[in-house]
This record gives structure tokens, sequence and C-alpha cells, in this order.
């Protein structure tokens, strides 16, 4: 059983890799290495698998996983640069990819009991362009 | 090769576990556990993997797909209360994971053959929450 | 100019006229009369026109309209059961043109100033039908 | 008869007056005011209104219409900083509201014929928030 | 007060001026007037104007205004060629703006009464372009 | 990791199968099966799988995925009739499934390397239905 749900949130960012040239960042990521930065409404779906509890007929609470993401992620980026704002990514170039990584991170080890784990975190970018991590 | 249909039905539940008292419910399952009730247009999705037929072309033929469901299910729960009104979640919590469990039982043996099986059935009950089950 | 919030709410609901037996309330409204009632999950997209406030660029503080929304109608109907738990419904068949009425004139004294005017209030009670108010 | 064309721009913004101190752009602006900035996915809709033309059966040609958009503003403002990077919004604070309002400069003249009329630009900067502008 | 009920159907045309060469055809029309056709899933939005009916709670019953346009409008034009298949576009250039005008054609009558007018018919041909017909 | 690009094609087709008659077509495929034929807006989701690159931050660079399958499929389909005008759909029944296995067969070898293999091209044919392919 895999039960999901979605968050939204507007981040910018400029993707680019400092120990190149600017010229070198426009020849590999184009528009997105604008040196004045750009943005997005990024749409999340994180997706927990477990068995259903028999008691409260949920694989968990999702308010509570609400709570959890809102606090360890959504505070954190919402309505931030993506480069400067956001402490754990820190160092780390912004490609959706690489944020999804960072966000399991932050999540992983307080979702996952004997009964249930992070399964999944898509983040899509534009309505064109999403990312799916499952983890290593 | 997956094919899925979408369907929608519109439906009102109480969560709530006749066990415990008002209050208890209240704590666990917050608003939802309002007395009189509240509802939701459901929106599912399901899947059927299989081998193409090489004389039709078709995993399944959607509108025998569509049929099924809509005579095994949709017919049983649509306007309805999940909680007095359909005669198969008589005793069982309208969570929508429970509810996902209980859809498939009335229609996994009529769909699957030697060349398809019955897949997945995804239920999103709100625009953010969603619960997908892929069978035991 | 216009500027327009998006809302969702989850609310049950039955449609009949309790002056009329149930044989000529289910001629009239169908399956929507069904004694235990159904539910829907509910998107309003309100409305407000008037001029852009030069110093702050905005018609009105979205996050304003949002409060005040929340406060004087979300709060009051999400998860709610409209013929049973909602004050300012009592006594009224919770068509959703009804709904959209009845919310107007919870709203339209606390939006309108001179500068700006609640425009319209336009509910979608599935994701095929909907009806778009706009006062006398 | 009213023609609608769909544009999408990802751009970041920051709103704030920069008459004000940082904290009282922040008790306007809240979030929105973040010193670096942040961004969206804008989703633009452009409506023409006119009578059909007999010959094409067109109100406006929507390539043409397209073309014009993509070069006078979608060029200036995809993967830019708003408050930087656009010439035509140089000074001018980038709500919405704005946004619109000097979009509509860039294009009137060139869609306004006898015949058609730029009727109003739409965008929504989030999933939950939009402005519309239909001219003075 | 407005009602508005969505409609899918999939048909399929070609875009040409038979008075006029393949060439000239292509130079107007582009893509759209290949020879063999190609296709689209209309999504269309049927809004009608009035007062709410006080014994019912609606402006019009939204079944009949789904029936009425299913027999009038979909039945007729659902999986068909617009250029061949359906009697009352005989003769028509198949643009989106010509197809609103004749289903207005098609169902005004039967809508008005002395308290309902059909108000307007919104035809999305393409997830990015659309018309909106609001009679003469 | 999985990363996901959107596409949109409008094609025409018809379903039937030559060496049945059109009165077995029509009991097999419906209204799918009239002889001018039909169309849609297919929605397409193209999914690699893979690492991320360390250097890029990308598992692939979205912009080479979408000109390789703009070059090799949707130049080839947008506006077209799959059943007359499509080279690598000659002869085979233009079911999604077909479509899905046929544009399969365009790609892969261009987008595999030791690092990143295609995934699954999910192809929605309507609102409603969709299939996808996952390879053999």
């Amino acid at each position: 059983m895999f039960i999901t749900r979605k968050f939204h949130f507007s981040a910018s960012h400029r993707i680019f890799n400092p120990s190149l040239s600017d010229e070198e960042n426009f020849r590999i990521y184009g528009k997105c290495s604008n040196p004045n930065g750009h943005g997005h409404n990024y749409v999340m779906n994180i997706t927990v698998s477990g068995d259903i509890d028999i008691e409260t007929g949920f694989v968990m609470d999702l308010t509570e996983l609400k709570n959890l993401v809102e606090e360890e992620i959504i505070a954190k980026v919402d309505h931030k640069n993506l480069n400067i704002d956001v402490e754990f990514m820190k160092g780390i170039l912004p490609s959706t990819e690489n944020v999804a990584v960072k966000f399991w991170e932050q999540i992983e080890k307080k979702i996952n009991t004997q009964k249930r784990k992070l399964y999944s975190i898509r983040i899509g970018e534009t309505v064109n362009n999403s990312v799916e991590y499952r983890g290593k």
C-alpha cells in the first residue's frame, strides 16, 4: 500500500557550476544559468509505503506526514533562493535531481519505522519536467 | 504493458472507530471524524498489466474495463454514504486505504486472466491526498 | 483589474426539498437526493475587482483575502455536512447555486471598500459542474 | 468571439518597495520580500476579441499571436529575474498586477486592428493566485 | 447566476479552404491543413445564465443540460470527422471559432426560456488554444 | 533516479483491422472504427532512469531529451493521420498500446548509455484512458 501527499513551494535558483566560467555554464545549462536566477512553482509528491494499521485504517496519518514535511522541508525552501538561503543545499548544484536527494535526506529517518518506509519523492519543476527519487 | 482508466465518484464518509469515544476519534482523526460526515470527489485510476493481444492491439478493451468497474464499484458508491449505503464496506472503517482494498476484492477475479492482471488501484481523496494499492 | 484566489473544501450534502416526498425529491434531484447524503471536494475561486494600489502594487493583499475567506467560510464548511452543520445554511437547500449566494453574503461587506469590490464567486462541485455568482 | 492562448514562463522576483525598510517590506509583503528573491512558473492566458474572418475562419491566427507574445514578452522574461533583467519592468514593483499591466503595454498596439482587440491578460502566479487585466 | 457544465469529445478535422490550392492552404493554415487530417480531444464548457428557481434551487437542472448537449452535439461529433461526418458542419471550415458558432445554433433555442439564456460556449482545442462564443 | 518530460501531439487515427469487415470492426472497436477517423490530443510522458552525473547534476539534459523526442517522434506524428502519414506505423493497428511500442523503438537506442536507460513511455489518449510501456 502506498500513500502520497502533494506539496507546493515556490523558489528561485540558478543552475551553474562555480568551478566553470559563465560561458561554459551557459553552454551546459543554457538559460537556466542566467546570473540573476529564475524561479519555479515546484510541485512535490511524497510517497510512503507500508501496511495498513488495523486500528487506524491508515498506513500513516497524512496530517503527521504533512506537518513533518512542512517543518523539515517546506518552511526552509518556500519563497527562498535555493542557491543562497537553504542550509542543507549549501555547496550543492540545485538541479531538481540534487534537490530531491537532499530532501530525501531531511525526512527519511523521521518517516521510516518497522512498518512503513519513505518510498519516493517526485518533484515537478515545470509543467513539463519532473524527477523522481526512490533512494539508493 | 500497463493500461489505465480514470473514474470519478462522489461520496460522503465519516472516519471513526466505533469502539472508541467521540473524543478519542477526534484525537486520532481530527475533522475527518465530524459526526455528520463530510464528502469528497474521489478520482480513481485502475491499471491492468498484460501483453498486447495481437488481433485487437489492446491489453484489454477499455470499454469492457469501464463497464465492469461502473457495474461492480461506481454504481454502488457514487452519491452514496460509504459508512451506511455500501454493502461491501459494512463494518469497515472507510479510510481511503481500506476503500482501495475492498474495491480490489470486487474486481480482481473478474479482470484477471492468463494474459492480464489487475495491477493497481489508485484513489485520490482530495487534490493533495491519494493512496495506491497493488494487491498482496 | 481582477484578482482571484482559489480555495478547496470538502463537504457532504443531500439535495432535497423537505416539503416534498422522498419520491418527488428523487424525481427532481435523482441520486443527489440519496437519504444518507454524499459529498464533494468543492473548488472555489473568489474574484475581487479594483484598481492597483500604487504603494503596494496590489488590488488587495491576497493573504488578507485568504485569511478572511478561511475564517468566514472555509472554517465553517470544510469537512462538514452542509444540511446540518452550517449555521448560515440552515433552512437553505444546499444546491451549489444557493451555496454561492450564501457565501457571498458572508464576505461581501468585509471585502468591499471604495477601491475594490467582490466581483465573483465560482464554485466547482465536481470536475464537470460549476456555478458562478456575481451578486445582484 | 474570444480566442485565448496559454503561455508559460518561469521567473524570479522579490516583492519589495525600495523606499521602505526591510522590516516594513516584510510587514507588508511577508515571505514575498525575502532579500534573495524566489520564483514562480507563471501561467498566462491572453485573450483577443473580434469577429470571425470569413476567409480564414479565424478571429486571429493563433500562430501569429503565439509568435508575437513569445517575441515581445516570453523571450524577455522567461528564466529571468523580473526585478533586474527585464528592461520594461525597470523601476516597477513586480507584483503580478503590475506585471500584467506592463505586458499589456508591450503587445496591445501590435494586436489591435479594426477587427480585433486585446481583451484580457490573465496571469496565474501560483496554483492558487491569479490576476486578470482587461485594460483601462 | 451562471452555471457551467464541461463536456469532452474527440474528433478529427482538416483546416483548409477548398477554393484555394493546397499550397495556399498550407501557407495560411500550416500543419493544420495536412491532407489526411489530424485530431483533438476537445474540452467544451457550456454556460447558462439565469435566476435561481426558488423551488429547485437550480438555474437549470444540469442533468437536463447534459442530456440536451449530448443528444444535440456530442452524439453527432464525438469520434467523427468534422469535415465529413457532421451534417450541420457541411460546407463550413471547421475552425474552432466556426465550430462554436454552429454548436450555439444547435442548442440556443432549446435552452433559452424567459428565465434562462445560453450565455457562452467555450471550446478548448488543445491544452493551449481555446475560443469562447457568447452569441451575437 | 527517474526524470520525466511531458510532450503533446495531436493526431487522427482509425482503429480497425483491415482483415475484418466493417461490421466486425465496429463490433470490436465501436465508434473508434468510424471510417473517416477521429482524433486526439495525446499527452506523452517519457521517463529515463539513471544515476546523477556529478559534474552536471543531471541524469540527462532534458533539453537533449526534448530535442531527440521532437525530432524522432513529434515531428513525424503531430497533426498527422497515424494510419496513413507515419512511416514507422505502416501496417500497424494504431491502438495506443501499439503506438507506445513503436515510439519506444524509435528512441531507445538513442537514449540508452551505460549510465541511463529509457524506462517508460506513458501515453494518454483521452482524459480518462492511458497506457504505459516499459519495454520487454
